[in-house]
């Protein structure tokens, strides 16, 4: 019989995110942090559900070059709820960028042409919260379960 | 002949959102503002599409109260392409909150649970500025095309 309570909560990893200080946030909220290297998204947090997590300035760069809506596409098509976290203070500089416009079209873009929900942190201890919440809620998965990242 | 050049994008505003200063920076802006009382949404862009505006205070009242839900629910059913905007600075006070995961918790709901797209915005001019694109990309309307927003 299968002892519920004994299971941990379990998120993969992208192993170029530990610089980011995330993974370290995520362990000491009780999650089970497995690194390795991926495609597509940098935490998976069930079947279902992957999170992209950008800095301002990534965001920016790849919002400008189109490279953030290659990656938007592919995080769609490999899960059914992906996620982008925005970490920074982004949205207070909103009004000093050159197309302010832009910003928003590219946020109404990513929600409604790719799918995606957007979220914006404002620091790594934020990006934790959320991530541990997303997990706890769609990231039960049995010791030995069918949970194969490695597919993703 | 339909002439495209001369049709305006149309927005179906709710009434009570007239001191938000809103509606005002939509006309400005060329959109077509057009009042009514509203039971749900304030601001209607497309047939598809509606915009539920708060203010931060009015935000986490509802949250703490579970209207926002009431209200979420609500919108997604009337429309496929459920908005909410949060005006103001929340993002920067959720490391002040007594539950900061809690906040965390309500947005992740709001989006997969309610499928709406959350916006944050910083003051009426950003959430004009957003409007004006959802309107834009949506709310191409003859001028007596059969949209109804009676109807809604």
């Amino acid at each position: 019989m299968v002892n519920f309570m004994s299971m941990k909560f379990r998120v993969v990893v992208d192993e170029r995110e530990k610089p980011s200080g995330v993974p370290d946030l995520l362990k000491e909220l009780g999650l089970q942090v497995e690194y390795r290297m991926l495609d597509v998204g940098d935490y998976i947090v069930s079947w279902e559900c992957a999170v992209e997590r950008k800095g301002e300035r990534d965001f920016l760069k790849s919002l400008y070059s189109g490279r953030l809506f290659d990656q938007a596409h592919r995080l769609g098509e490999t899960y059914d709820r992906p996620v982008l976290v925005v970490e920074g203070k982004l949205p207070l500089f909103v009004r000093e960028m050159a197309k302010p416009r832009a910003f928003w079209g590219a946020l109404a873009t990513l929600a409604f042409e790719y799918s995606l929900s957007v979220f914006f942190t404002t620091d790594a201890g934020q990006t934790a919260d959320l991530i541990y919440i997303l997990t706890k809620r769609g990231g039960l998965v049995r010791p030995r379960g069918p949970f194969n990242p490695e597919k993703a």
